[in-house]
């Protein structure tokens, strides 16, 4: 379903989507920071939002666009976040929508916007003005990548994605670009993602699969535990695919949904891959419970814990400490009906540690990918969390990123 | 109240009361590892422990000797920490029981055991008979050094301290010795601490005053966020000083009680202090709340957040990160009534960074001891969580500590 040109095409990958990213000098690097994405044709708008209090400005500004279910174009910039920055910042959202309004023909009301980067530093607001103007002139269907870079911040690369599926006759695409990396957890915390289709879908149904979407994608990543004050997800669907509307929860709402979760979970696992200064990307999968909540409860507590975080940076077995976080997560647990397993090899079962191969082990920790089952003996539901390890390079980088 | 020599003393500072540690062999690095505390005269015992469902065989064992309301001694090692050890793990616990029991000429049921280190392991047992009875042979008014000594693990030192008051016109006495390091928080994870006095006190009451204390003490002080399985903080009160038994809340008991809180409160500090790899030592005082508990989750969020402890240790005065830590912490916050200070410097207030002298500020940085004051504006109560930073250090002491 995803090819890696469909992939690179990201968020122009749609018909009708056009983007492009410059280099307006908010980043000190000089690295592209401002990108547009942009449709013609009006979109039915969905968006989730971070959930921390000191939200910042342009999520206040993107929630009232998102409120109407209609919107044009999505302006972001990376380097700084405009957040805790008061009537100021307000301000300052309002103006990177009516400039994009302007330069578009359309209305500021139509424009989302989003920053990432540091906070308590207000936008430089001419090296901005002139960099959205100079996006919107680039505005191009090959613009996704340099949009891509544009958004990032301490990730390693710009993550997107596409598919396509066939509703009605009619083939739909889907295109995306996120960033990700410090700061993931709860909650999609620091995290950007820009999807697009050319579905057309009710902004109602399209809000509907988006919530529900997050809360087994972009909320089941956790990088360090921390959430931040600019996240949000967006999907903009234009219709330019020619099916009939979807307006009911039927058999196409389905099949979109699903395509869409499934590029989120994707994204999601790329997010959590790239976490700051990740040497592994770790699945913690919990089954055996009673429901979802305790699932998730759990995986969280094993996938923060700094002291399990880094025994894998260590590729060292050590699953007490596993074992540890599961006990003291705060749900049901029973040790003598508990097992864990590290890629398939049980590590502890029913209250003890349990036999095995020590060369089968070494070699499941020296992976990239590693994938620890918890099977807690309860019940039918499970959760999975992805996560990566903690690494000298998460303290170099947070340590050293200074203000 | 506390002088240098007096907290040499520890547990040995009370009258009545014995100590020993010596080299059994558990510990790889053939450092001192078996610790035996004893008082002839039966005293009343208080206790609290871990509330890691995944709980070890000690705790269990000791939990029945803190319902007897007495006991004799107290019988611990490192290295081990007989978790997650099944049918086998009760019994060696029962053993050490017993074992120390015999020499000393008391009842299993007298002696409270504690185990810290490695995680599903069984304790060697033969190395732990040889040195219990060596240790209980070697016990002496001074033994109190070696007895801490033998219980710390990735401590760079043993904490001790003590106290001395008078109740009634009788002297009365406290010693204590404690282990921390990894694993600090919430409610005092990878801790032992085991606090002796002479004074006369009901068991009951002596349950209450640790049990609250422990709560302003060992539970507000965080290293990572793990919660160890072996856990316990064990008061014995022998009663030689010869007052008058404490058995109602009066005068006698809270001057009592507040000498022990501070106590535990001053080792819970250096606790804190001494986690692993630590550079800086912070307090986290949250004011203006409605209650204690919202103060302690809003310090705690703070106390924890991975992008705060790195911001720190680089020395970065990156008051963003602490702000946002406040935005997710799921208490009430209201941006524009809230003050945060770094070693009493406003950085942010009211909904926007503060102006301030950045020479100033740069001082409070490179401080080894930083206070940030974070002042909600919502209420009269406050809370106070004592923390350190996260440095490479921490990431190889817990990547390397191989199983």
């Amino acid at each position: 379903m995803f090819s890696e040109a469909m992939c690179k095409a990201g968020v122009t990958y749609p018909q009708g989507f056009k983007a492009a990213g410059v280099k307006a000098g908010v980043k000190k690097s000089g690295n592209l920071d401002v990108a547009v994405i942009y449709t013609e044709k009006e979109a039915s708008v969905a968006g989730v939002f971070t959930q921390n209090a000191v939200a910042a400005a342009p999520v206040f500004a993107s929630k009232k666009v998102v409120a109407t279910g209609k919107a044009h174009a999505i302006t972001a910039n990376a380097g700084c976040a405009n957040a805790c920055t008061g009537e100021q910042g307000t301000k300052d959202a309002a103006a990177m929508q009516s400039i994009t309004a302007e330069v578009l023909g359309c209305e500021p009301l139509d424009v989302v916007v989003a920053s990432t980067g540091i906070i308590g530093v207000n936008l430089p607001m001419e090296k901005m003005e002139a960099g959205i103007k100079q996006a919107v002139s680039e505005l191009s269907e090959h613009g996704s990548e340099t949009a891509g870079k544009a958004i990032i911040t301490t990730d390693t690369y710009s993550k997107s994605c596409a598919a396509e599926i066939e509703l009605g006759g009619k083939k739909v695409r889907f295109g995306a670009i996120a960033k990700g990396s410090g700061m993931i957890q709860p909650n999609m915390a620091t995290m950007l993602c820009f999807i697009t289709t050319d579905a057309a879908i009710d902004s109602k149904l399209l809000q509907k699969a988006l919530s529900e979407i997050t809360e087994v994608s972009f909320n089941m990543i956790s990088i360090d535990g921390d959430m931040s004050t600019n996240d949000m997800v967006i999907v903009l669907a234009n219709g330019e695919a020619g099916n009939e509307e979807i307006k009911v929860e039927g058999a196409d709402y389905e099949k979109f949904k699903a395509t869409l979760q499934e590029l989120c979970q994707g994204l999601a696992q790329r997010i959590a891959a790239d976490g700051e200064g990740a040497t592994k990307f770790l699945t913690v999968h919990v089954s055996g419970v009673k429901n979802f909540a305790d699932g998730k409860t759990i995986a969280m507590s094993v996938a923060k814990s700094p002291l399990v975080k880094t025994a894998f940076f260590g590729e060292d077995p050590n699953w007490g400490r596993v074992i540890c976080a599961v006990g003291y997560a705060g749900v049901e647990m029973v040790p003598e009906k508990t097992v864990v397993k590290f890629g398939g090899i049980p590590v502890y079962a029913y209250g003890v540690g349990a036999e095995h191969d020590e060369e089968a082990l070494k070699q499941v920790m020296s992976q990239k990918d590693i994938v620890i089952d918890i099977d807690m003996g309860l019940g039918e539901a499970e959760a999975t969390v992805w996560t990566c390890d903690f690494s000298y390079e998460y303290v170099k980088i947070n340590g050293e990123y200074h203000t």
